[in-house]
């Protein structure tokens, strides 16, 4: 290895020194980046004074050396040479690393070299070869550390056999005042501004940047150091940019005036700046829309749809829980569902903090600003029922502890009450003191060029899963085209509602029940009233009642009481039929539509209400498009019955309304039970659409309770059981099969069955991309992540014409 | 339709009357049976008077006619014919109907079409064709009824297009007292004996004999009424069975002193009796051995299997609840499970009374003579523990009240300490006063030849469902041939190894943990030896531990508190641990091998304990043969991490007792989650052998929670959108659906994989069929069900054999 200058690797006198570092084209976490000045020793060190003229220079280089080949190579906590470095600059009555002189870097090698022995137990190599080669198979080993293979599973980076090894021969910022370093990016990587955005520093090694003990300058300022430089990496930029037809990350050196080009490749950014430089270089004619999706993650969508903090806000973290459900948000602490609706209406901003949150609470935490509990993790029900409405949501934050007695919460000793506010992101998970300041979503004309591509490119329709008339219409002004599911359940937790339905539920007979029900009607029908018309003219899938019915009684005494009082009822009667309706398993119990078989008079209340709600619409000129959903079917005569008795029902209303040109309503049903998913045939006889409910899916296929699961997923998860939570992206071998295997049955008998997903893997990505494969008709997910599903169906569909042979490619799935 | 007697049907003066029924071989709930007189109107009745010169008689057969069609045919209610019947026969001061004279029977007449009238709208048909139609058209109707459908199938009767209607011409056993009728079987039914069997009563028709308002005689006691003829009778037992090779049920009419063989079937019978009867049918050169085994339903055998009570006993039924478990005893009440476990000791027999049980009651339920449970179903945890160790229990007694705080249950009004005795029929749920006298089942020759042949001819091998060395010896008593499913859970309840458990499950870290199971290991080691040794030479599949850890704890605040004095813990701590455990659904929480994931020095204490025990048995000469089997696989990951550790536990045990000559323990798993059917093929690279758990896999694959079943389990029977309990006998579309597809991914990996199944489908005959049919190496049920299983499994092979083809006949399952 020899240079034209007549230096020689491995020459003691006129050493060729070298670094090493990775040829992969993004960074992975926990892949090995670069190890600089290789090739020098003890004795090149000497030869390199020489030859510069510069001895501190060489010191100053072999420092390095030692401290990278080190940490990098070797695993020596750099901890343990900052301590010595920190040790001989406080001798020397320095602070910064170029003020330490020939004596004090002569020191700092003596104490790394015996860092290095201390934690290696040999001496640091005074082969260069050797030193080249450790440092090279330091690079190809990191390739396949768990955390790079994480990494490049998500992201779908396939097909690599692994990664290359660059070894360049060295240039130096470290020469002196006429040398520096830097990285730069050819655009913003946060805004995605088109404008050069760096950092460099004078007299600098690369590492020095980002270590963070010199602060370095700002790219646009080398104009005042070295404006003929600083025109060259314009110059750069402009041709990088030409030929990569994308943002460059790269990094620089500048040894002795002369620019020198270390590394380019592709810049990570923000979400951000993903869609803006994505359409943007589509204007300047640099790449194709498909092009400009295809380099757009859909998930990245997720912060332009939010409201987040100020980056440039100051922030005080008391604790950090998990990030339940993304958003920033601030509010005075609320302790419970009434106190949060109430102070709410009176206008404040709340935090809803709990320990925990249950189905009672829901109207509390649809009234809060946000939520926080203390336990429950990523799939409790707070985060699930927040992820669903896009509220922010920090869950399991288990530092915290709540004194519901005296209304205070307790984060490390210290004490919050009901009129101290917090924000918390549910980004990151932390809780802040105070309100710290957010901004809200601002969507650009950039994303709304993106989303007209992607409509124009995706095959898979997309809903959302929506209950209320705001919903919906926040879900259509984000492009949704229909509601996929709309849960009727939590209308009964309402105001007066929810002691109308606890009396039908207390009633002893279905003569009371039916009593009971007529006073739900009217309620039943305006809010289906305003959901048909917030999405006139497109198909809403209402859901009937699913929820075992204890959920509706409280079980909380002094509520108990009260309830008893307001029904008139003696309260042993309301303990009694509490205790009667537990279950030892709710999940695998006396709820979906087994309530409508043994209580067929709530399904009769509920179709009612739909159909009247679509007679008025109709009669007041709105089209309605209602779909009526049969959820937790497990054998084909369930629907069978069911469906005809929804029916007769329907046919009744029209008749006692005298309507005769009423809009057909379809019958379909969830598959949700695998029991149906494995009989889908028969199911489908009975069907006119299938909408898979992965959630319950993937409880019942893994045996897996979503309210349950914290105790053992994260072992699960570091373990490597599983790769992914599977409540998060859908298991493609088991569940994803049942699911296959129902469209394969379900098409048999009805080949142009609609069938969609609205679980909440509707919403991500991955998922999306299976449901693309398969075949399904559309997917259904929470209003904030209908652009996120827009995208990632166009995505999808693309990649699969980017394939090499140029047909649609089927996936493999293994079967028996 | 006319005789040679010149009689002619429809004619008014010497009207041929007829009976109509049924032409099928056996009698079926719902079906119609007979009509009697048929042909007889109010002219016809005075032709048949004038003709027989016996006004009284005909007038006798015409309101049968009237009393028989418009039950029979045109669904009169009975009682309302009755209640005029006694009104009559009260006016006339007599209480047999043979003494009701000519005026009476005039009143009789009337009376009974206005009954017809009233409940048919039309008047008493006097068209004797339209008459003879009608009854046909019934007989025809009544093969349909869903009752007699279910029949069919249940037990299998199938292949045929519906019944044959026999029209039959009338005698007349109401003709004075030379004349009579009867019916009769040619052996005992009830225990098999080869002895005449049967009743007869003299002037009467049919339904008489059945009515029970007369008593009949004793078939035997014919001989001092008319020798002749019950000498006839004789000769027609022998050369019926002789033509029909079975015991036959046979009816008889006696006109003037002639005998008239109305109708001969096979005839229902006992478990006894059909053991009895088919093995010497066998001896006697009449039938093969393989019809003897085809004419004893496996479940027959049941009877044989447990103690009864003495059908001569007096009883006086206080309650009935649900025969949850065969059985019949008796013992004094005791009200907890401690209880139940002293008192056994001090050699009472006991009855433990609970509203319901659980996992805490084991060993109380263990040692009862018998479990009583006011609420709960079929499937109740008391119902399900109970029939494994065919322990009689009566379930969900709802008449019951338990009085806890006073130690008394109440029974419509009247109550019961703990002092009195009450009696269970665990086969009728009957709940009885006092101590009816039961008999032990005592296990004939006959059943031991059947046993021999079943087991010469069955492919599918038995074993048992067994957890201590007692139930370990009597299922091998009765043939089973190795343990399928040893749970080591309820070693952990019995005496002081609870307190060791619970010290385990409070302490809080792997150190303490260890120390407490390092207690329990002598415990189980020693378990194991006794299981080992009573199973020697055969193997015994050990489930590692499957329930969740809270089932370990106590619920009760006062146990609660004695549990921490005992430990010398704060009661704090323990209620924090048992609110720490709790789940929101338990079957779908942390169980299973997800303990031994997150807990692996459990695992590692049980693998001990297993490999010890059989190293301690080869020691001493004893063939040990386990086999460790993971439960609640969902992935093969988890079977791959954990057999790893399974095999590492193995080596270290045997390197330090320094064996080197360890016998092979296999490692396999259980398949009972859908995800580890659906990927049996993945799974299988890790596993030795496969068990099938139905229990999990119908509670998972159908979404439902045995435990709560019940709120809808009784809708859904009776709606028939279920045909029978999925828990009983395994749903062949969807559960069986996942087996059969487990069974061909894993044969795929190794076409010679062991797979067998412990579900308590694994004693069903049904179930068991399916298991025959798709390849299942052996099916493993409680001691008591061993030989039904045995038998079911020969039945099966031979079925199949009698296919038309000859050739072995796959099951067809529907596929997508």
């Amino acid at each position: 290895m020899e240079e034209e200058t007549g230096k020689q690797f491995g020459s003691d006198n006129d050493p060729l020194l070298v670094s090493v570092r990775s040829g992969a084209a993004v960074s992975m976490p926990g892949m090995m980046d670069t190890v600089l000045n290789l090739g020098l020793t003890d004795k090149a060190v000497e030869g390199l004074a020489t030859i510069s003229g510069n001895r501190r220079f060489a010191l100053d280089a072999y420092r390095r050396l030692l401290n990278m080949f080190g940490d990098v190579v070797m695993g020596v906590p750099h901890d343990a040479f900052e301590e010595e470095f920190d040790r001989i600059k406080e001798q020397h009555g320095v602070t910064l690393d170029t003020d330490l002189n020939e004596e004090g870097l002569d020191q700092l090698i003596a104490a790394y070299k015996a860092v290095y022995r201390k934690h290696t137990g040999e001496e640091f190599p005074q082969d260069p070869y050797l030193q080249m080669q450790k440092a090279v198979e330091a690079v190809f080993k990191s390739w396949n550390i768990p955390r790079a293979i994480r990494y490049r599973e998500i992201n779908e980076i396939t097909g690599l056999l692994g990664t290359a090894v660059n070894v360049q021969s060295m240039v130096f910022g470290n020469m002196g005042d006429d040398s520096g370093t830097g990285v730069a990016f050819t655009r913003d990587p946060s805004t995605g501004l088109n404008e050069f955005y760096g950092e460099f520093l004078v007299n600098a090694q690369g590492e020095d940047v980002v270590a963070g003990i010199r602060t370095p300058q700002n790219v646009t300022e080398m104009v005042h150091w070295r404006k003929d430089i600083y025109e060259q990496l314009l110059d750069v930029k402009r041709i990088l940019e030409n030929h990569y037809r994308e943002m460059q990350d790269i990094e620089y050196t500048i040894e002795r005036g002369n620019l020198y080009l270390l590394q380019t490749r592709t810049g990570k950014r923000t979400g951000f700046a993903a869609v803006k430089i994505a359409v943007e270089m589509v204007v300047e004619g640099r790449i194709t829309r498909n092009e400009a999706m295809m380099r757009v993650p859909a998930n990245d969508l997720n912060q332009l749809l939010l409201p987040t903090f100020d980056p440039s806000a100051a922030r005080e973290v008391l604790t950090t829980g998990l990030p339940a459900s993304p958003g920033a948000c601030f509010g005075m602490l609320a302790f419970s569902a009434d106190e949060a609706v109430d102070r709410t209406h009176e206008g404040e901003a709340v935090l809803l903090v709990r320990k925990e949150t249950s189905p009672e609470d829901i109207s509390g935490m649809h009234a809060a600003a946000g939520i926080l509990t203390s336990t429950g993790g990523m799939t409790s029900h707070a985060a699930v029922v927040a992820r669903g409405w896009g509220k922010c949501c920090v869950a399991g934050a288990g530092e915290i502890t709540i004194n519901e007695a005296d209304r205070t919460i307790t984060i490390n000793g210290r004490t919050f009450g009901d009129r101290d506010t917090l924000s918390i992101d549910g980004s990151t998970g932390e809780v802040m003191a105070g309100k710290v300041a957010t901004q809200d979503p601002q969507l650009s004309d950039e994303f709304d060029s993106l989303m007209e591509w992607a409509d124009e490119h995706r095959k898979l329709g997309v809903r959302t899963n929506a209950d209320t008339p705001a919903d919906a219409a926040r879900a259509r002004s984000y492009g949704a085209e229909g509601i996929g599911l709309c849960r009727t359940e939590h209308m009964f937790f309402e105001g007066e509602r929810i002691t109308e339905m606890r009396e039908m539920i207390l009633a002893e007979n279905q003569e009371d029940r039916i009593t009971a029900l007529d006073k739900l009607l009217p309620h039943q029908r305006e809010d289906f009233k305003g959901i048909f018309t917030a999405m006139a003219g497109l198909p809403v899938t209402v859901r009937l009642l699913d929820p075992p019915l204890h959920e509706f009684l409280t079980h909380e005494k002094h509520l108990q009481a009260e309830l008893a009082e307001r029904l008139g009822l003696p309260v042993e009667k309301i303990e009694a039929r509490v205790a009667q309706l537990h279950e030892s398993n709710p999940m695998l119990g006396h709820r979906g539509c087994r309530l409508s078989i043994t209580y067929p008079e709530i399904l009769e209340m509920q179709v009612t209400a739909i159909t009247e709600a679509a007679i008025e619409c109709q009669q007041e000129g709105v089209e309605a498009r209602p779909e009526i959903m049969i959820p937790l079917v497990g054998t084909a005569k369930e629907l069978d019955l069911l469906r005809q008795r929804v029916e007769r029902t329907i046919a009744l209303t029209a008749r006692n309304r005298g309507i005769t040109d009423l809009v057909e309503i379809p019958v379909g049903t969830m598959i949700e039970i695998p029991r149906a998913a494995l009989t889908a045939d028969q199911v489908a006889e009975h069907a006119d659409f299938f909408s898979f409910g992965t959630n319950d899916l993937t409880q019942m296929t893994f045996g897996y309770s979503r309210d349950d699961i914290n105790s053992f997923l994260p072992h699960y998860l570091r373990q490597e059981i599983l790769e992914r939570d599977p409540f998060q992206s859908i298991d493609v071998s088991g569940v994803g099969q049942l699911v296959e295997m129902a469209v394969s049955k379900g098409r048999i008998i009805d080949e142009n069955m609609k069938m969609g997903i609205c679980g909440e893997h509707g919403g991500d990505p991955a998922s999306i991309s299976f449901c693309h494969d398969i075949g399904l008709n559309y997917v259904s997910c929470s209003p904030f992540r209908v652009p996120i599903a827009r995208l990632a169906a166009a995505r999808r569909r693309l990649n699969k014409g980017l394939n090499k042979n140029g047909t649609r490619r089927r996936r493999r799935v293994r079967r028996g």
